[in-house]
């Protein structure tokens, strides 16, 4: 059977941070911005078949549903046809995923992917109870179990079984906002210094725990924000302004609701699982990848997930980051848009906004974060503890 | 382009009403009777690839994020790909569409969507605000606008315009509880009397307004409930225990959020629009059309959708009604199933159970209710008041 080839055209990305106004007055600026890269005008005309919006807290946070065709009237893109797509954390990427398909499928030529999320309403504690509703409610959410804690474990296991410490966990940080400064859009413009953060006699103060062994540093901010991106037809792409990147490959797995039933709580089948699907479709291997975006909703995420990808053999991801193969400019620069630990983590714009990142450095305007002669990336974005992971290829068309 | 052919070879509904456990369980319910009615085993092998979700509600009513991960786990369908999609009261017939161009696309063979709501966790009133969340928060929302109190001044507009009169809603009503009685999965077992209703001295005690001229008898309940279909691409249709009905045609369409902005208030220009497109895909027009389920929430929605996608010239939907046309064994008999009406409408599940209904006619399986002879069915699915609608066709293949 042969297989439609989809392209994106357009990318748009709010600051990240705190927006001021409605939740879906934000969607619309980053789609505004993403249509208006592609060349398309709204109204008569538009040519956009199909609109998605990820987002995982409209109903909970913002009281709000239909929130699709409420943006499909905003951006005067009447009669498109709108869903909203809800995966947790990786609703982003699934929506981005349904995109693909919808072209793909020969129903649309044309899609507006939106993702956006306005956490800054609620406090933080109510942010966090939020986000823990993606645990299993019987076994986990009723325990008062969070994300944080969750991390919190996971990272204890792993400094046990591979030797990673405190301080390989800062290096990624620092890395991270390191890129962070050279991103407009991201949330935390700040770098910390390494020693400042774990060695100094104020470190504790700096950088006090949240979940033992995480630190503030090791976590991603509580952010509003959304990103949006305009897919083709490859087919259609000469119709818009900017050259076309492809969606090379998409891959997708689910593992165990109850995160205490895995195998090896050290594993994040998911990840690896969702990762060979998408090198599989895009007939590409890990050392083909030039640049990746790693979900890093706190750092021990990044270290596990570079494993998983196949990026570092498993229990080698803390060395490399050390070595500083990670960093721009390194063996594989990961994160250089700032990650969820800088650039802030929007959850339903999460997944939307790695793709964006790695656009702008396929089509090498990513600036001060730049990787030279980028010509493929990949993006793993993970919901709930790892239960469901999406792992996007793009590549660059020569 | 060649265009890949999708069927359905599973069907599965639970009674709809009150369902006492978790949310993921009712899900489950449904999934497990439809994998089942196709002869598919969970586990090892399952040759699931996707899964769908539709509930507009489980974030504000169960506080649940994340719910198609957690059904997949709970079904046993590791590491099938999973989303949860949201589209208003249409969300059921939007899952079903994103599982056709899943399938479509080439990414999936076959496909579980999943559709359901619990709405009796809450009272009434919240039942009520809940729903009216999908209207627009500034324009309409914050005014204290509900769903009957819409479907009121459109009912008014309409009996002033085409000279419907409040007997002709209750005709509507007791057909589609007549048809309830043959339907074991309708929530409301029970046929109200058209002189009881409308002209005895207790009418109005019976039969009381709830936004007039809308009585009790106008308006579905409030009920929980789930239903489910496998999809499979038509060339391995072969695997299953069933005969697949194709999905011949999927049209959808959204209007204006804001209500008051329509150029004619009566009409429902979406569900006009998604009609044509659903027909002209499936090659098909209205009078070959041999049953149809149409989204009446309340009795007014089935009288102008039936003229809305060309059974009936506009304006003369009540008077097919009046003649019995719409009856099983009439011209077009429309809402077998007892309709939202008396079947109930557990929001995300309607989408999905009014196709279950379509695939028991098209199979011969609907018992006391069946159309002789039924070769083509369309469901009409209807979000937000009419924003966001999405039509679907199916064809018994011979």
């Amino acid at each position: 059977m042969s297989v439609r080839q989809v392209g994106i055209v357009g990318v748009g990305h709010t600051r990240f941070g705190r927006f001021e106004g409605p939740f879906v007055e934000m969607l619309s600026q980053a789609a505004v911005e993403a249509l208006d890269d592609a060349g398309i005008r709204t109204g008569e005309g538009h040519g956009v078949d199909q609109v998605f919006v990820a987002t995982m807290g409209a109903s909970m946070l913002n009281r709000q549903s239909g929130v699709a065709s409420a943006l499909v009237d905003t951006l005067n893109l009447r009669p498109a046809m709108a869903e909203t797509v809800e995966n947790g954390p990786a609703s982003g990427a699934s929506a981005v995923k349904l995109g693909y398909m919808a072209i793909a499928s020969g129903m649309c030529d044309v899609v507006l992917v939106v993702g956006g999320e306005m956490m800054r309403t609620v406090s933080g504690w109510e942010a966090t109870d939020f986000v823990a509703t993606m645990l299993h409610p019987e076994a986990e959410y009723n325990y008062g179990l969070t994300l944080p804690t969750f991390a919190g474990m996971f990272t204890r296991l792993y400094m046990e079984k591979y030797g990673v410490e405190e301080k390989d966990l800062a290096i990624v940080s620092v890395k991270d906002h390191q890129n962070a400064m050279h991103n407009p859009v991201a949330h935390i413009q700040l770098v910390p210094d390494l020693y400042s953060i774990t060695e100094d006699e104020d470190a504790r103060i700096i950088n006090p725990y949240v979940a033992e062994p995480l630190h503030v540093y090791d976590v991603c901010p509580v952010s509003d924000g959304a990103a949006a991106v305009v897919l083709c037809a490859m087919e259609a792409a000469g119709r818009f302004r900017k050259k076309p990147v492809r969606i090379a490959g998409v891959g997708q797995a689910t593992d165990t609701h109850v995160v205490a039933e895995r195998a090896v709580s050290t594993d994040l089948l998911a990840v690896r699982l969702a990762a060979q699907r998408a090198y599989r479709m895009a007939g590409l291997k890990p050392a083909d990848i030039d640049v990746a975006e790693l979900h890093d909703a706190f750092t021990i995420l990044e270290i596990a997930e570079s494993e998983e990808v196949g990026f570092f053999p498993r229990g080698e991801g803390h060395l490399a980051a050390r070595r500083g193969d990670t960093r721009v400019g390194g063996k594989i620069p990961i994160n250089t848009s700032g990650g969820l630990k800088a650039k802030g983590h929007p959850l339903g714009a999460t997944g939307v906004s790695q793709i964006v990142e790695l656009v702008r450095q396929l089509r090498g305007e990513a600036g001060g974060r730049q990787v030279e002669g980028a010509k493929a990336g990949l993006a793993v974005n993970f919901g709930g503890f790892g239960n469901n992971v999406v792992a996007t290829i793009l590549a660059r068309e020569e």
